[in-house]
């Protein structure tokens, strides 16, 4: 740290991303990504943008958000595009978090809520999950905080329902209630719906899993105009052409495509429920995920064995080291092919068949 | 302002960007973009990012890092690169600025050096430039606070030298100097050189003028590596993956193709200098640009007349409407034939010849 650095960041501890190495030699299980390549039309577009970057973005996103809101039955003053749906979390930490309106979340779950709470000084809660891994939704009732729960739940998969977040929303009436999304296309239910009948209700997606733009950098909040607008005033104050014109262009073509969307979602559930399967048969437990990934412990190798067991055999999987979750690990769904392969390894590891 | 908002923001008043009219009937002179389009090796590189857009980028940027590190002649760690320009000035306000740390800045200049200071609540004093815009170094010398100079500045197009920055440098040991070179490629003299000799200077720098990227959103800061680590800090607590991988590509293929941008901005220089003189001839004052734009007023007709009728025949530049500018009209300098055109119609609004 530099003699300039503000005290205020004395207990700051940025985010750690997960692995991404840089020649191509693993198989990727470690960071959600989907196995499938964007749409054809989102490179089209995007290819279009790159030749003539010399202009400035549209700052508004005007025919994105147009096509993003006919798409999620929303009105167009209802979303905000942002860079990485890590950018629309900041931008509701800085709006709506202060010193009298402090954040809860789960004490498992995406672990950047935390750190947005301490960059942003903003005094935060968390609340431990029950032992099975499900969130007690009675913790958040009445809590007259600013409430984070990713639904679909991570590491662990796990969702709640539509109908426990309106008993969230409708009982802290005077607090932000945020419904994260990253995971919502791989069989969990979406929050979008309720953003008319709740107005301190706020979701948030993101193009980085299910539209298999990960590397774009492409994230959405839905709420009602009012708490848009208030984004809005955060990002005219912070970076007004947040979206660079490939990849807002990117993001038209992939809106266009939704059938592709819809197909890959479709073939990475299937996949993910023929290899929770498999791996129950060698001695896994899985979490109940509607994710893109599996949640998954093994009943005689610890956690951490696994993970590099793996590793040095080339297929790369995420271990968390927090108490609770470290015989777990977090493996993203890939292709039929790959989790072939990762089944195949895990018997010669586990020495069986 | 829903209910919501935090409190801390009351008085925040967000930047208004230039106009991106979203038809193409203008000639675009008012947001100092290049007229020219961007290296092809950028385009080339961008399309092969796009392609597999379905994976995160590298959060470290190693490549372009490198790259940029090389041409700029410092090391990698010198280096921080971010979503344009404006996200690392925002980060050097989170890190370095607060309560004890208060901005300083002339009263004429980029306008989001205020809005930056207001939202992350630092307070700020502006410096009154000269009468003829030019910068009192005096004012800057010792003064005890975090420095902020656009050289050239912005929208006058004036430049300080390097000896001047380094007595702002060395009279201000215990604060932050950022010198923002948005515009240095166009006749100014690069500050990075002396970030090894003054380990409290922060030079900022951007793809968006001479490289022909603004579409793309990439800018930098080049300073020491310790400041570089807490600018790091603020990324990984915000958004480690700031930058996506298309516009991680193109600057990849712009560096590597320097010659490019150095014959463009030599142009654009000769386009300014015969430019300034035509103008001059029809009884405009232009400040002495060392920039890719120009700043004129004319002896009869105020500023905000031109700036109409200029629209209403077709060109856009920018007309601010501070007191002490308001005469005046800020025109990116574009292609010749487009500033033969300007030059034409002004003659027509002025009804000279």
């Amino acid at each position: 740290m530099s003699r300039f650095f503000s005290k205020k960041y004395e207990k700051l501890v940025p985010y750690v991303p997960g692995e991404q190495p840089k020649d191509n030699k693993y198989i990727k299980l470690n960071t959600n990504e989907s196995p499938y390549p964007p749409s054809k039309k989102a490179i089209r577009e995007s290819l279009k943008a790159a030749k003539r970057l010399q202009l400035y973005p549209d700052p508004e996103c005007t025919y994105l958000t147009s096509e993003l809101a006919n798409l999620l039955g929303v009105r167009k003053d209802e979303v905000l595009l942002t860079n990485g749906s890590d950018e629309i979390l900041n931008f509701i930490f800085m709006a709506f978090c202060d010193e009298d309106h402090p954040a809860v979340f789960p004490d498992i779950t995406y672990g950047f809520y935390k750190v947005f709470a301490q960059i942003n000084n903003v005094p935060y809660e968390e609340i431990p999950l029950k032992d099975d891994f499900t969130i007690d939704i009675s913790d958040y009732i009445g809590i007259g905080k600013n409430i984070f729960i990713a639904n679909p739940n991570a590491p662990t998969g796990i969702s709640i329902t539509l109908s426990d977040i309106e008993k969230i929303a409708s009982s802290n009436p005077e607090n932000i209630v945020v419904i994260d999304e990253a995971y919502v296309d791989f069989g969990g239910e979406s929050a979008v719906g309720l953003i008319n009948k709740f107005d301190n209700l706020i979701v948030t997606q993101t193009f980085s899993k299910s539209r298999s733009m990960a590397g774009a950098r492409l994230g959405f909040g839905v709420a009602n105009s009012e708490i848009i607008r208030d984004l809005n005033t955060i990002k005219y104050s912070t970076n007004p052409y947040n979206i660079n014109s490939m990849t807002m262009a990117a993001g038209l073509g992939c809106v266009k495509d939704e059938d592709y969307t819809q197909r890959n979602c479709r073939e990475i559930i299937k996949t993910r429920n023929e290899t929770v399967k498999e791996l129950e048969k060698i001695g896994f437990t899985c979490t109940n995920s509607t994710s893109n990934f599996i949640f998954a412990k093994h009943e005689r190798i610890d956690g951490e064995t696994i993970y590099m067991q793996l590793k040095s055999r080339g297929i790369l999987v995420r271990h968390f080291t927090g108490e609770k979750i470290k015989e777990y690990n977090r493996i993203t769904v890939g292709t039929q092919k790959q989790m072939k392969a990762l089944i195949k390894t895990l018997k010669t590891i586990l020495e069986v068949e």
